[in-house]
């Protein structure tokens, strides 16, 4: 067992605070590695908060993790001390059912085991990246191209995967109309990702207020959901919208812009259930449909593809002190567009 | 003008009654029909009830049309007298956007013809099939194959279609599992028609009370919904699943039956919204979609199957004084699996 630095969370209702926490040893397939920067995502605050389900306490979040190699299993042929590696929301998984062996480890017929909070192989609780390393197996370690530099990097392992594995499954590309609902973490990178991929992107958020940002990134287009001539603007337009906010918002007017055979794709996550009218899936012959992060080998594609077009998430850097406040003004939406924390600021 | 008679409803809420309409002169691309049959459907109810807006009285609903064709307008190419033909839900169409130049002019983004309570491009409003004779242009008229008796090909030119075509759009077949929710009308139809094209074909239904019906049109399973064992059973099972359900069911239990990358496709059309968990998307990548009949192109795709693989629908033979009867043996659900009408038997 290793100790390492930590952020963790007392209880539900705590704020975070400075912690250690074991990491397990080093097995014949594992991978060391000294995490250098993680990103924050809003599931770290519900997670830790108790809002998708009880959790064991202290409780350390993170599934935006880059870091160096420190050390390797004997059995390790896919990492070397010193390559640049990433770990994002999946530290595991059966290997064995149909989805895994189809290279989806997140859709794993035995559930795969998460970064943090998940039961892992040894009956421990997994614990996240606001910490200064951790044991991985090496199946589920990505490299990080060079080219993208280590903290711009951290936040791909999830709002980048995230948004391109449906961009990439329903066919964003050359001549595609791809509208991105939100401008957040998740958002910003869908645009960049979608934009490189060659579709038209065009934002649809409540309001302008980032609409100098959205086309910067590279969007054609900007509208406001909350003016009802948007959707009058915008009826049978798009072949494909990821929607990446987390509440209860208008679906129905949303399917009323896609084209036909389009696809809303929810990655947003709220815990309400959202009303669909089956009126407005007739139409067009649309689709209302989710997905989840991606496997490991379209992880690694992504940051290949990252790193061929230049992107990387637009971030701001924080030390492990100003986590808590992070955490409300990620609940706020006040960040442009991920907060990522230096790790080496979190023994205090 | 010609006068044909036909049954219509004098109010929304009075029964239909012997009637006679009149059908325009015969242009150059128009094809008279004399009607020998035509299917009751659900939405015929519905329509005529104002239950799907208001209509103008008094109303003759039917989309199930078959018959021979009496007479040509000069220019039609497609049609001869004496030719057996069949009219499903469309009269017309816009002919000229993106969604009718591709063959699917159940989409047209001007909004098809229906052929009953819709605004013809004269401006009457068009009445249907419940009637001795209609003129349609040669376009919307499709050929009833030898190998299928008229009267068991009406219903396939709304129920047959409707199923046809998202068993299709979806890849229906050979390794491919299949569910049906309900043994109705379009049930039936869509349980031969997914046999027909190779897949392993369940059905869903709320009880086992036809659950004979279901193995005799060749399905291997059949499960009760009212059972929750079912949901577990089936778990992560379905490629595909046909909703004929017109009315609020748990579409969140049917999406945990979806394996990777499944679709459960509605084509019954409840009033209410549907109440959609996105958590349930996101496991497996799952789509909720919808699909409304066919185009012309491929509805006389599906006759052609059809024929070739001797299929038509179950019917009970009904005389125009038996309609009224029949709409309430509809909404009970009292019918295995269509009514049709003879429409020689209309005069009385």
């Amino acid at each position: 067992m290793t100790t390492v630095h930590a952020y963790a969370a007392p209880s539900a209702d705590a704020p975070l605070a400075p912690s250690t926490i074991e990491r397990r040893e080093l097995g014949p397939l594992d991978v060391r590695i000294d995490i250098k920067y993680c990103g924050i995502c809003h599931s770290d605050i519900h997670f830790t908060r108790g809002e998708w389900g009880p959790q064991e306490y202290p409780a350390t979040p993170g599934h935006e993790i880059v870091g160096v190699v420190a050390e390797v299993g004997a059995d390790v042929t896919r990492h070397a001390v010193g390559d640049r590696v990433g770990v994002g929301c999946m530290v595991n998984s059966c290997r064995d059912c149909e989805n895994c062996a189809a290279g989806e480890e997140q859709y794993c017929l035995k559930g795969s085991t998460l970064t943090y909070g998940s039961k892992d192989r040894d009956g421990t609780i997994t614990k996240g990246g606001y910490s200064t390393g951790v044991v991985v197996v090496e199946d589920f370690v990505v490299k990080v191209p060079e080219g993208i530099s280590l903290q711009e990097a951290a936040p791909l392992l999830c709002a980048g995967i995230t948004t391109y594995s449906p961009l990439r499954h329903w066919g964003a590309g050359p001549g595609k109309k791809v509208a991105v609902v939100g401008l957040g973490g998740l958002g910003h990178m869908a645009v960049k990702l979608a934009v490189a991929m060659g579709a038209e992107v065009t934002v649809l958020s409540q309001s302008l207020s980032k609409k100098d940002d959205g086309l910067r990134l590279g969007a054609k287009d900007y509208f406001a959901t909350s003016d009802k001539q948007t959707f009058k603007t915008l009826r049978n337009h798009f072949d494909l919208i990821i929607n990446t906010v987390s509440a209860k918002i208008d679906i129905n007017a949303l399917l009323g812009t896609l084209t036909l055979n389009g696809t809303i794709v929810n990655v947003g996550a709220p815990p309400e259930p959202l009303e669909i009218g089956v009126f407005n899936l007739f139409g067009n012959r649309r689709s209302f449909a989710g997905s989840s992060i991606g496997g490991i080998r379209e992880t690694q594609e992504m940051l290949d593809f990252c790193a061929e077009h230049g992107i990387g998430a637009d971030i701001e850097l924080i030390e492990g002190k100003q986590i808590n406040e992070a955490w409300e003004r990620v609940l706020a939406s006040d960040v442009r567009y991920r907060f990522v924390i230096d790790t080496a600021t979190l023994t205090a």
